[in-house]
């Protein structure tokens, strides 16, 4: 999609430059102080650039290369807003796993985030699966946030140690989970059943919880997929519950009831 | 504490003025479709201005009056970055309740946020409270944000619905709660019990659930003053729970265990 992209090719042999979209989605930055050290913490990752403030530099092991900053520049340099506490780091994507390295039930819990593309909710996700020992968030490949950003920084590092996996099609990967043996249920205002019901009977390692977007909620060819609707009960005085609190609640319920009686 | 604020009290008998601290608390903006929607239809708000475009004026019930306002207008209006989608109320608190209305163990469950000062956080424990069906949030009168802009809209409406204490001193609110035959509990990462184990012994109407700041947590005196500190169970992958989701967790066990083995 750049100027570039086929023009010089038969020339230079190189290979072709990826489009100007996926540039933006392999790299990114990442700011504050939490997520740019847990970030240089993970080895998926690769450093383009670390800018730090003086009193920032104090924090980052012997050995690694910054650039001096003040904190104005650091800020011209990122989003209106970000809150970067002296630390912003220029950074490539963590690869995402393939699909059939979560497949199998035995592999662990799964998130599946539908159509859900604000950043702090996807962060917060990935907090509460590090939380409560999920194995991977499936994100959809074209909608899902870069875990850059806003998505990191909500995810207080845990974008660095929960992994990942982007597929085309929700639907299809359900279909993948549910003949690997995986139970699949979709979290949804109209349940035919309540969450403590369903990880009562369907609750272990083998679990995947659906989850979709605040304001429309799972697509019909997703629910269609699922095993099992599951609400989770609220009184009639809210409509819907954030997204983020609904996957912790699930995720707590499903890690509790993995976890035995004491817990 | 204003210029105004003695000089002619004596000659012309009015009330002396509130302080500009105290008249800044007391009335406020409040934007976005959901928030102002439910904060109009709240009695307790008397409206001082508000802004609509032409598009949000066709959701307001008739007779209401308002002003017709360019989204940009708005957004001047509005702090930096406030996504008004053309709605912006000037509006009075809502009156706090005495604590003696929430004593007692059959008023329902509480939840006392001790030092909790983000806005989003408290706004989604107001939203979590309304799902889950606690009587009130309890607040420290000094630190607590009021309930205006970014508390408001991440409630989703629910500081309309829900009521709300101010107190001086949490810890001498809970030997309130504790004297009237309440039990209450804090959440902590190095609790005595989990949660779930807290809910089955504990939990009922009575319960008061407390909940500290992200970063420090319950203050030493709060945390003498609870019948019981209790940890939601978590894998050794991060540090703490997002406050706003901790909350959610313990007030769905709560409202799961009261509500009956069904739920």
């Amino acid at each position: 999609m750049t100027k570039h992209s086929t023009r010089n090719r038969p020339n230079t042999g190189a290979k072709p430059r990826p489009s100007r979209d996926n540039r933006e989605a392999d790299e990114g930055w990442i700011w504050g102080r939490h997520a740019v050290l847990a970030a240089l913490g993970n080895p998926q990752r690769e450093t383009r650039r670390l800018l730090l403030t003086l009193n920032a530099r104090r924090e980052i092991p012997a050995g690694v290369a910054f650039e001096d900053a003040k904190p104005d520049a650091i800020s011209a340099t990122l989003p209106d807003g970000a809150v970067h506490q002296g630390f912003a780091l220029r950074t490539t994507a963590p690869a995402p796993e393939p699909l059939k390295a979560v497949t199998d039930p035995t592999h662990g819990v799964l998130v599946v985030l539908d159509s859900v593309t604000d950043p702090h909710n996807v962060g917060a996700v990935f907090r509460s699966a590090a939380a409560f020992g999920a194995r991977a968030v499936i994100l959809q490949d074209r909608k899902a946030p870069p875990l850059f950003g806003a998505t990191a920084k909500a995810s207080v590092g845990a974008t660095e140690t929960v992994r990942h996996v982007r597929v085309t099609n929700i639907a299809d990967s359900l279909i993948e989970f549910r003949k690997a043996g995986r139970f699949v249920i979709g979290l949804t205002g109209g349940g035919e059943v309540t969450l403590a019901e369903a990880i009562r009977d369907h609750g272990g390692p083998g679990l995947v919880i659906v989850m979709g977007a605040e304001d429309k909620g799972i697509r019909p060819r997703v629910a269609e997929n699922c095993d099992l609707l599951v609400s989770i009960p609220t009184t009639e005085a809210i409509e819907s519950l954030n997204i983020s609190n609904a996957a912790a609640i699930a995720l707590y319920a499903a890690y509790a009831a993995r976890s035995g009686p004491k817990v």
